[in-house]
C-alpha cells in the first residue's frame, strides 16, 4: 500500500527474498513457486513498464496473469465503483495489482478485498514498489545504504518517486541532497518528515554544488509545462541535463538512477558509462516484484 | 450459442461438472485438465468481467489465452468479415470465446468455425453463459430450483440476462414475478414463450406486492435514459432501489442476485447481508465457464 | 530483421524446423520447448492476426507472453525513445517481437537490444515473417518451389508482402508474373533486384494473360483510394476480383494465396475450392513463427 508500512527489518527481508529471486532468474529463468496462482493486473491508466514488470514477475514465478488494461472503456465507464470491481475480480484471481489515477484508491481496494492487493501507483499518492526497487538498486549497486550521500535532481515537487524514496531512506544512515529549480523544490511536508528522523538534508539549485560528494544521483525529469513562463524554464534547463561532462566531475563509484521514461534529461552518451544504473534499475524492479508477489501469497 | 439449446438433462450435467470445478479450485486452485489448449478470447466490445472470467477459467484449467480486445482498431476496421477473422483465429487457438455487439454474430461464427465457439454475448441477442451462471447460482444457493418463486426487478424490457434466465427457468417447476415500470416491462415475446410452457407468471409495478413470497430477487438496473421524460423516471426510481429496509420485509432465506455492474440499484449496505449473493454469483460464473470450456474441448 | 539476411540454406533449415513444429502441434498441440521463456509482444500499431499468431506460437512452445498493445497511450506518448523501451523490456523478457509503424525501427531496436528482436513489420519497410510464411506455404502446398510460376495480383506498388516475397523467390528457380493496374505496378527498385538475379519476370494488366500458366496466384487488395479518380478505379476493379469463374480457367493444382485481411478481392464462394490456400497460409504462419522463436532462443 504505502512505503510507510515498512521498517528496516521488513526491507532487509524483502531484499533478501529479491536477491534470491535474482539468483533463480539468472540460473533457471522461471520456476514454479506460484504455479496455479493468478494475478489480476488491473490498470486504470496505462503504464507499459510497470504492467510488463508485474506480468513478467508473475510469469517467471510460474503463475498466470489476467491483463486488464482497458477498464476505462468498460464496466467502470458504466459507473461501477472500485470496490465492486475489486470484489468481482477477486473471484477470478489470487492477487490484484492495482494502478489507478486517484490518490487513496489502493487503500479503498485493500479495504474491500479479501485477496491481497498491491499498489502499483495511485495518482500523485504513492508508487511503493517503485520506491522499493529504487532502494534495492542502491543496495545492490553500492553493497549497502548506510553512509551514502543520495542526491535527487530535477522536479522534486511533483515526482512521487523521490518523495517515496526520501521517506524510505530515513530508515538508513544517509545524507540527502536536493537539486531543483526553486519552483520545483521538495515539498515542505516531505522535508519535515525527513527532518523529524534526524536525516541530514540540503537543498541546492545547481548540481555542481554537491555532485562531487554524491554516491547516488537520482535524476527526474523537469517538464517545461511546470514553469510559469518560457524564460524561467530556459534559465535552468541546462543544469538538469546529465552528460558525460557531468560524469567527469562525479565519483568513480557513483551510480546514476532514473525512474524512466526519460526524455532528454540524461544524454544517451551516458548509457555506456558503467555508472549508468537506470536499465539495471528496471531489472531490479523485476526481482522486487517477484519477491512481493511471493510474499503476499504466502509462498516465502 | 443460445439458452434454447439446453434441456434439463444438459443443465444437470453442466452443473455437476461446474460443482466439480468448484471443488477442484477450492482444493488446489489450478489443475492441468486443459494443459496445452489455447483459448482465443475475442472481444469486439469491452467487458472486463466476462473477459476476466473466461481468462481465469482457462488459466485455472492449465490452458493459455490469446487476449484480443482491440479488434475495433484492427483488421476489422480494415473491413474484414467476422467469418474471416474466426477462420484465421482458429488456426492459432483450440476454442474461441466471442463477444460481439451484433445479434446473430455468434451463430455466424459457429457456422464458419471448425473449432468450438462460445457465445459471450451478442448484442441484445443472448448471453447464454450469464444465464447458465445465474441458474447455477440459484441451484447452489437454494439447493434446488423446483418450487421456487423468482422475482425479476428493474428494466425487464432491455435486459437480455432476465430474458435468458426466464427462458431457462421454464425447464423447472417455478413461479416467476416481474416488477418493472410499465414502459420497461418484460417483452410480449418472452411472456408468450413462458406461458406456452405453463409456467405461472405475474407482472407488478411495485416490489412490495410480491417481495414476501420471493425466494430469489433478481435485480437489474433502471437507466434514466430509458424513460420518456425526467418526471416519469423520478416517479418510479425509488421502487427499484434495494436497501436493508427492503430486506427486512423479505424471506430469511431469499437471495439477492444482480448481473453486475450495479450503480445505485442495490445500496452498498446490503452487501454485508448474507442474502446478498451477487459477488458469489460472479464466482459461480468462473465454475460454469470452466465447465463449458472443458466440455466443448471434450475433456469431461 | 529483413528477408535480405536469408540464403537458401537458411530457408531450408527454417522450413525443416517449421515442419517439425507442424508435426508436434498436430500430434500433441503444445510442448515445453520454451518453458520458462518470456516473449514481449510489443505492438505500436494493432495487428490482431500477427499478434495472435506470435502469442499462439509462444504458448504452443510452452512459453509465456507479455502483451503490450497500447503503447501509443503509454510511456511512448510521454516521449520515450524506442531504444529505451526496448532496453527496459528486455529486463523482463527473453525475446521481443516488434511491430512499429516506422521503417527501420526494427533495426534500431536490434542495435540496442541484448536479447533477440523479431521484426513483425516496420511500416512500409519489411514484414519478413510474413514473407517466410508465404514462401513456406508455397513449399508445403506445392512440394517444392523450383520450377513454379508465381503470379502476383493487385496493388503491387504498396504491398510490402509482395515485395518481400519476390525478393525471397529469387533464391529459387521460378518465373514471376505481375498483374496490376499501371499506377499500382511493382516498383522499379524491386524489378531491378529481381532482374539482377536473372529471374524471369513479366508484367501484365489483365490476369487472363497469365492465369493459365500460374502455379501460385498471390492476391492483394486494390484500394480505391490509391487511384487518381473514380473512373480509373471503376475501369480496372473487375479484373482484380477472384471468383469461381477465375478458378475455372486456372490449373487444377494452382493455389490462391492472400496475406489477409481480404475485403472483396476474393469472393467467399472461392473459399470452398481446395485451391483456396489462404486460411492454410495463416496456419503455416504459426509454424514459421514457432520455428523462429525456437531458433532465436537457441532451442533448436
Amino acid at each position: 500500500m504505502s512505503v510507510k508500512q515498512f521498517d528496516r527489518k521488513d526491507l532487509d527481508y524483502i531484499f533478501a527474498v529479491a536477491k534470491e529471486m535474482q539468483g533463480m532468474v539468472r540460473r533457471i529463468g522461471t520456476f514454479d513457486l506460484l504455479k496455479g496462482k493468478i494475478l489480476a493486473n488491473l490498470f486504470y491508466e496505462p503504464s507499459t513498464r510497470t504492467s510488463a514488470s508485474f506480468t513478467s514477475a508473475m510469469e517467471r514465478l510460474g503463475g498466470s496473469v489476467i491483463p486488464i488494461n482497458e477498464v476505462k472503456y468498460s464496466s467502470v465507464s458504466k459507473g461501477e465503483s472500485l470496490p465492486d470491481t475489486i470484489r468481482s475480480l477477486e473471484c477470478y484471481a489470487d492477487v490484484i495489482v492495482l494502478r489507478h489515477p486517484e490518490v487513496g484508491s489502493a487503500a479503498i481496494a485493500a479495504k474491500y478485498a479479501r485477496k491481497p492487493v498491491i499498489n502499483a501507483g495511485d495518482g500523485v499518492g504513492e508508487h511503493p514498489t517503485q520506491a522499493l526497487l529504487d532502494l534495492f538498486t542502491i543496495y545492490q549497486e553500492m553493497g549497502q545504504i548506510d553512509g551514502l550521500t543520495v542526491t535527487m535532481l530535477g522536479d522534486l515537487k511533483h515526482g512521487r518517486t523521490v518523495h517515496s524514496l526520501a521517506r524510505l531512506l530515513t530508515l538508513f544512515d544517509v545524507k540527502i541532497n536536493y537539486v531543483s529549480p526553486e519552483v520545483l523544490s521538495m515539498p515542505e511536508e516531505v522535508i519535515n518528515e525527513i527532518k523529524a528522523k534526524n536525516i541530514p538534508q540540503q537543498a541546492y539549485q545547481k548540481l555542481d554544488s554537491c555532485l562531487g560528494e554524491s554516491d547516488v544521483l537520482y535524476v527526474t525529469r523537469v517538464q517545461k509545462e511546470r514553469f510559469p513562463d518560457e524564460a524561467s524554464y530556459e534559465a535552468v534547463k541546462g543544469s538538469y541535463v546529465i552528460g558525460t561532462d557531468t560524469l567527469a566531475k562525479a565519483k568513480e563509484e557513483m551510480i546514476v538512477m532514473h525512474p524512466l521514461p526519460r526524455v532528454n534529461e540524461i544524454a544517451m552518451e551516458v548509457d555506456d558509462d558503467p555508472r549508468a544504473a537506470y536499465f539495471r534499475q528496471m531489472e531490479y524492479g523485476l526481482y522486487i516484484r517477484m519477491a512481493l508477489l511471493a510474499l503476499v501469497l504466502g509462498k516465502v
